[in-house]
């Protein structure tokens, strides 16, 4: 997906609470959203927005430094939040008619931790969420077809998205058979947002559940040529993607991978593109003839 | 009231809103984005937002023509509505027990529409919004002095904010003793967003009604170095100053006139400036010491 007119308020928005996570120093704080604005002005436009998310914390980083992630306590927090109510969730699918679609429900559910959408901090009754996602029908159905292409695939590769919500992609993870042998999940490679990382993934376990790989990119997404070469392979090698939540159906909606998008649309631009209405669930298969 | 941080996604979204309205030329739409972009990342912070606002219009002036007025149709579209509601507002003045207050709280009710904040064409339910305002408490209550103000005042320039919103006005105007020899009523030198022009003033009948001057400036507030020098001797020479909107607060804020803001507190911005909460209606007199 391009960079649409619609998103250009969301990235001066992004700047602005990043750099206000990343400093209490008023006037660096306007350093970083001044040079932020700057970038904007000239990004093409047919980059996904990822591209505007990664080049604001690039220039934080060389602004107030390269080792400050300032969403680091969210994340810990929202890791902590989702742990904390995954017991719950593994309730509901054990008891649920169909428990590989309420496993995707709820990993689509998990999709509303995201601070690169919603003012940060803003969600914390995530039950709920999860709750309401169970009896929501989907804008975008291809769930028959997403369970027929995991029972086929040998080598899927899970991307993740955000921190917390990973909590919720184990739920699915553990719902798909030999998850331990077939299945990869994909990190960033550097801290983005609050986007998910290896620390992460350890943090919720995830790393003795599956394998787990970085993306080699600090992009809140996947942009595949700023990806490392190993990670390109796995990529290439995979028979299946699962891609969770906007950043990585931005960056990859346009590519012909056997990709399923699985996510909440949250902003206007996205559900646009996909055709569907703000707050909806999605599960869209790619562009793949194979 | 300075620009803080927090105003620049929203300039970056008027920027948007304007440019899809001035045109359906995507490239060009693009082109005033950029421009709009550009000089955001270098606009001092000591201005006050209303320059930013004065901006965008005057590079969608250059570069689609120097006649467009993007939100005309907009404007006449409110006019008519709150002509339509006219006569309800005067029935709940005259049947109230404090008719200038209730006056006061209408004209505050007014100052609901305003497409430099809200998202185009949202508010339908004007009446609503006014049986809403009658019952909420003021955050900010200053209007025991307004009145004793109002009986001494000889000159009063009553500052307008937008089209629609000045029919409200006019339901205030109405309710002040001699008003037509006490008041002048002031509107935008030219369009700006929905900012009320001689234009809107004569469509809602105010131009009859009381003597109506234009400050001669494009800004959506009053920048007082920016106005004509007419107007600047009028506002010198008034005992008294009604402000009407968030505009014209942010430009006037910090000026020791004999000033009144009548305004609801719309985004989260002016409601910190003002030490209140996004949503509350305000009556507050300036730093005349006089």
């Amino acid at each position: 997906m391009k960079i649409y007119l619609g998103c250009i308020p969301c990235f001066a928005r992004q700047a602005v609470e990043a750099a206000e996570m990343a400093t209490n120093d008023h006037k660096i704080r306007e350093k970083i959203v001044r040079e932020a604005l700057k970038v904007a002005s000239v990004i093409p436009f047919d980059k996904t927005p990822p591209h505007m998310g990664k080049e604001i914390h690039r220039i934080i980083r060389k602004t107030v430094g390269n080792n400050i992630d300032p969403y680091k306590s969210l994340k810990d927090k929202y890791n902590k939040k989702a742990m904390k109510i995954y017991p719950e969730m593994k309730e509901i699918v054990k008891k649920s008619k169909n428990p590989l679609e309420t496993a995707v429900r709820i990993t689509i559910a998990g999709n509303i931790i995201d601070f690169g959408i919603t003012t940060t901090d803003s969600i914390i009754h995530l039950m709920d969420i999860v709750n309401e996602t169970l009896n929501r029908p989907f804008a975008i159905n291809h769930f028959a077809s997403f369970e027929k292409d995991l029972q086929k695939a040998k080598k899927i590769l899970y991307l993740a998205d955000n921190a917390g919500e990973i909590v919720f992609d184990r739920i699915l993870i553990e719902e798909i058979p030999d998850y331990k042998e077939r299945i990869t999940l994909a990190v960033k490679g550097h801290p983005i947002i609050n986007d998910a990382t290896l620390e992460d993934a350890k943090q919720t376990g995830l790393t003795q559940l599956v394998r787990v790989i970085e993306n080699g990119s600090d992009a809140p997404g996947t942009i595949l040529e700023e990806c490392s070469e190993d990670f390109r392979k796995e990529v290439k090698s995979a028979d299946l993607l699962i891609s969770k939540g906007q950043g990585n159906y931005e960056t990859l909606s346009e590519t012909s991978y056997n990709v399923y998008f699985l996510l909440k649309a949250k902003c206007p631009v996205i559900a646009g593109d996909l055709g569907v209405n703000v707050g909806d669930i999605v599960i869209k298969k790619g562009n793949y003839n194979g």
